[in-house]
């Protein structure tokens, strides 16, 4: 029988979801975890995990704690961790030598190492557990988290800036400036909690990006860029700037070994895979080496036209995001080509000064099960 | 020195607003007016212009009176009228008569025959009066009727529903239904409150559309149909359904007076321009003949592509609705071919359910001013 739970459990628990959210763009790739201990009624501590490597919010909440904890009960919007093989100590002893009497969770850690196993050392322990409460929001709050760790792949945004009549630009090989400044800051948001950014070699010769974070705060993002042919300058920001570590070049076996050296010597990172048929990458290639070699869990696609287009045909997308501009362009290029039809779901929208941001996730028909 | 007012008087006003979109869908082409009579801080009447010919709000709202209004103050949109030349007699007189003490209004009347000389009449008549109260929400109420007076045209709203790729059908001659419920609604909603629908032969052939009000309340519009050289068929909807007589054909001297004679025959008028050098018609003439001889206020233009694309290029719009429905269509009819960078501002977003509605208007730099 699925739990009952009270409005106060509920509101304990979007406490929780407020504690983890201050760990955006630190955590990750962790999820962003919150907790709250509740005794008589009453918050008697809160915790949350502030960084990736730092302790968990179970362990925050319990040295914030300024009275005796016993019989409280402790809300969690993930599973408490019970494996040993990484960072931090698990929290299932932690939570039992603490005498907690009560434990509630809005997700099961899909972590195979955890998944169910750290409710079920609690149980045993004789604590009452309950888990699901607002399940829907805990997911959407770490999407990043549950899909990369279901699919394994990484969590793929994908961000489109668009003319009102679908141009991405005014003409092939240049760049077009067209949303606010709200849109950029918007996008460097985006950019601070995706482990990376990913554009396609045409984007690096026409719009010379630098991908990183500088109109919002938080870590700068790993930079990859799709080049099959390495038909791309030397001297673009992203491979001659001060952070070519962060910069990963995905090409193919029919790359010029000398251009390979001369990025390797430049600081970048180079990764061959084998081209297909039509001389491109196959982007669940791409997508498996991003995941197992550079463990990347949340991608941000910036684009160009061949690159939106490859992601959607191949359906590995999980959120697309349209920031429509207010403008006609007329001509130019078009975010998409040769694409086959699409539905989507549309999730949110945001005004942006003079923008719009359309949010879009899978239609739920075809979303893999 | 412009009037100061307080912040009963606003709440007045909005009040008179809230009161005159009551009319919404009624009143047109009039102007949507309401008018409130407060006495010692407190409201004692209130009245609004119900449907066109109907009395005017003032005359409402004095008639709710069930006190003496003597040295009250009369709150109203729009400046009350002073001409005669119309269905109704002029509301200063009955002001005067019924010793209001106070006029407080948010716009002044853009008709030449009152605009002013209505709020002068009553300060000759020793009532204080005070105009621009909330003048700019008071202008976006009424804004067909502000536009159309000034600009001598009809107040042109154009309404798009494209994929988020931009097209509007998948396939030249053919429908594809892009939007959902709720957008079908608001797009009856909007034809219920302008004079008029216009689409082109081309919208005609491949969708046969009804153009009138189903699935919303409100009176059915003028159809309007540009057809330079007639190429429709004569059992279109809109030509053998039971409302022809709304059915209006804008041609050309192209046209088949065969054709013409069936059309008429049929209950629809036809209205013949000279076509211009290309056999299309100049949309200038179009927007003259709508305002000169079928006195259209508010235009509501439904497509397609060719139709969207001459009144962007010819800047005679004031609205442009886009119902971005979630779907990529891949290809297909774009919804503008041929046009000039044109630069719009956002000026409201409206989620309908999986759609979404970016309503723009003309960027402020390039409107006439």
């Amino acid at each position: 029988m699925a739990p009952v739970f009270s409005d106060f459990d509920k509101k304990m628990m979007r406490r929780c979801f407020q504690l983890a959210r201050k760990g955006q763009a630190r955590v990750h790739p962790n999820p962003m975890v919150g907790a709250v201990i509740v005794k008589d009624g009453r918050i008697i501590a809160e915790g949350y995990h502030h960084y990736f490597g730092g302790p968990h919010a179970e362990v925050e909440a319990f040295k914030n704690a300024k009275e005796d904890v016993t019989g409280a009960t402790l809300y969690c919007n993930l599973e408490p961790c019970c494996h040993t093989n990484k960072k931090t100590p698990p929290c299932t002893p932690l939570i039992i030598s603490k005498k907690i009497a009560r434990v509630v969770v809005s997700n099961i850690d899909p972590n195979p190492e955890v998944s169910g196993k750290g409710l079920q050392q609690l149980r045993e322990a004789g604590i009452e557990v309950q888990a699901g409460l607002l399940a829907e929001e805990g997911e959407e709050l770490n999407r990043f988290f549950f899909v990369s760790m279901r699919e394994q792949r990484p969590y793929v945004t994908v961000k489109v800036a668009q003319s009102v009549d679908g141009f991405i630009s005014a003409k092939r090989g240049s760049q077009t400036w067209l949303t606010g400044d709200k849109s950029v800051r918007y996008v460097h948001r985006l950019r601070s909690f995706h482990d990376a950014v990913l554009v396609g070699s045409g984007t690096i010769v026409s719009d010379d990006p630098q991908l990183n974070v500088r109109y919002a705060r938080g870590p700068n993002p790993k930079r990859i860029i799709l080049a099959p042919h390495l038909q791309v300058p030397l001297n673009a920001a992203v491979f001659s700037d001060k952070h070519t570590e962060q910069t990963v070049v995905i090409t193919s076996d029919l790359a010029a070994s000398h251009k390979v050296k001369a990025l390797e010597e430049a600081g970048v990172t180079v990764y061959r895979l084998p081209g297909t048929a039509d001389g491109l990458l196959d982007l669940n290639d791409v997508m498996r080496v991003l995941w197992e070699k550079f463990k990347i869990h949340s991608l941000l696609v910036e684009g160009g036209q061949k690159v939106f287009s490859a992601f959607l045909n191949a359906g590995l997308w999980d959120e697309w995001i349209v920031l429509q501009a207010p403008k006609i362009l007329g001509q130019g290029v078009t975010a998409l080509s040769d694409v086959k039809p699409t539905a989507f779901t549309l999730k949110k929208i945001v005004r942006l000064g003079e923008d719009a941001a359309l949010i879009f996730t899978k239609k739920k028909s075809d979303k893999a099960s």
